[in-house]
């Protein structure tokens, strides 16, 4: 088993972040961080994003000791675009305090002959006109998956459904996909998606799992019930990391291999979301990826008996 | 495999429910009858409530038709218990337009040997001092479960605790979860009812599944995803039915049977929900149960591998 490449596409950051467990100033962040260090378990990442000249050593380093290849990485004059947020008790939802674009407002995916023929391509969140750029700078790669969120579905939304129709796979949230399909109910509202021309969705439901829907598959994942909950910064795109790193990884594409994607990709999310930063994505070890997964998978695999005989005859009446 | 018979004490009552779907006036319902009708497809049901003198004969028959024992169903003089209440469009949580108890007001659970003696109980939702009689009423059953709501979480905290403590599984949603343990984080909020003397809780998360406690095992289950919600009326009822139902009929404690009669629930909410009041889970058909339970092992269900060979090495550096 060896792993396929994969090409990240989106932000790198200085998060300052704040929850009722603590905070954090200026850590490394960014969708394409926290989906790197997360897929860099299962394999090879190659980085397009833009920092500016302030970005700290330490998280190249960081990023590098994963084995993440950061020749993508361009270095642009200015400041490196900063986050800063806070979650109240139930970490649902951020609250956005501060958005900094600085060098990222001006960035344009810059390609080499590598990127471009990377077989396994996660467009992170990043304008929909950017992912667009990306797509039509690659060759067609094996498999490709999106994310979004709410400020795109809201100011493009034809363009967030041009990206939809041109993956092969588009992750959303609960909101997300509610405000994008304009229905309340998940399965109706990934039924929409698809009408809308998407190939497959998976909608991801926080704490709550991840449904993947394509027009002949569906396929639910539990999230792995959290004991540590810290800062749930990145969880989307660490699960991400993990779900496209294990399909990069196996090479598999049918049904199981969907469904230990999604459970690889709830493993790295509960990772994650035990510190801040992606520190704990990071330092963890296959070891306990593995340990996790089989924990994930032992929790909710049960043996398939035909409750009522193989006739199923309905029970004698008393 | 025979199914050993299940007591359930609660409530039956008519409701009048609109959702953005429809509505209903004065059907069927009352966590005995949701609870009743869900079970009686896995084992017998032996039902102890109460009903005034206008509850009407169809009713009556419908329990009758899925072989439910109603010589514990009390007609005493006055009106049947009534409940009017309306969802919105995310159909998560009802609002109560109306209660009237009605002859519910007054009501002891009176229990006859046969029903002392039932194997498998299920205290539904009422009153935990009328869940306190009923325990000391009942032989020591193989397996008893409890439900409970805000209301009684809020009034009789102690009773709803001193309840968790003497039955086997304490069945609670999120909200009552959280309000109970004083915890935001489920699992923590699971491990605080353990220490506040629980034997083992199930946390239902409505359209997101169920986690299911104890201080030895976790287990997990996904919701059954549905493609026609219309009335969530009863949802927990139901899974509270396929649950203990699985178990009665199966006789089976394991970590499988446990996880086997998740899945159970999960399916059997999933009927009830697609149609007002129990209507659709009295219809069902032990094939439709059989299909909705494969389908949902089926969507979940992985291979599980070691996704980084049995070594557990890292991968290569590049």
């Amino acid at each position: 088993m060896s792993g396929a490449p994969i090409l990240v596409v989106g932000s790198v950051a200085l998060d300052s972040v704040r929850t009722p467990f603590g905070e954090t100033h200026e850590a490394l962040g960014g969708s394409a961080s926290y989906f790197s260090l997360s897929a860099s378990h299962f394999a090879a990442v190659r980085l397009v994003a833009v920092v500016g000249e302030d970005f700290p050593l330490a998280s190249r380093t960081l990023l590098e000791s994963r084995g993440v290849d950061l020749s993508g990485l361009e270095t642009a004059a200015g400041r490196t675009f900063r986050w800063r947020g806070e979650y109240a008790a139930e970490l649902g939802h951020a609250h956005t305090l501060e958005t900094q674009l600085n060098v990222f407002s001006a960035f344009h995916p810059r390609l080499d002959d590598v990127h471009r023929r990377t077989p396994y391509v996660f467009l992170a969140n990043i304008d929909p006109d950017l992912q667009l750029e990306v797509l039509r700078q690659i060759e067609r790669p094996t498999l490709s998956l999106s994310d979004t969120m709410n400020y795109w579905i809201a100011r493009k939304p034809d363009r967030v459904l041009e990206v939809l129709r041109e993956v092969d796979v588009a992750l959303l949230n609960e909101e997300e996909a509610r405000a994008l399909a304009g229905e309340t109910q998940l399965v109706r509202a990934a039924d929409r998606l698809l009408d809308q021309g998407a190939r497959a969705v998976i909608i991801k439901q926080g704490e709550h799992g991840a449904l993947y829907q394509s027009r002949e598959q569906r396929f639910i994942t539990p999230a792995y019930p959290c004991e540590s909950l810290t800062d749930p910064t990145g969880a989307g795109d660490s699960f991400a990391g993990g779900f496209l790193g294990w399909l990069a990884r196996s090479g598999g594409h049918d049904g199981n291999a969907l469904r230990q994607a999604l459970a690889c990709g709830a493993t790295m999310a509960s990772i994650a979301i035990e510190d801040f930063s992606p520190a704990r994505l990071a330092e963890t070890a296959p070891r306990e990826i593995t340990e996790r997964l089989r924990t994930l998978h032992d929790m909710m695999h049960f043996d398939l008996v035909e409750p009522f005989g193989s006739d199923a005859a309905p029970l004698p009446r008393r």
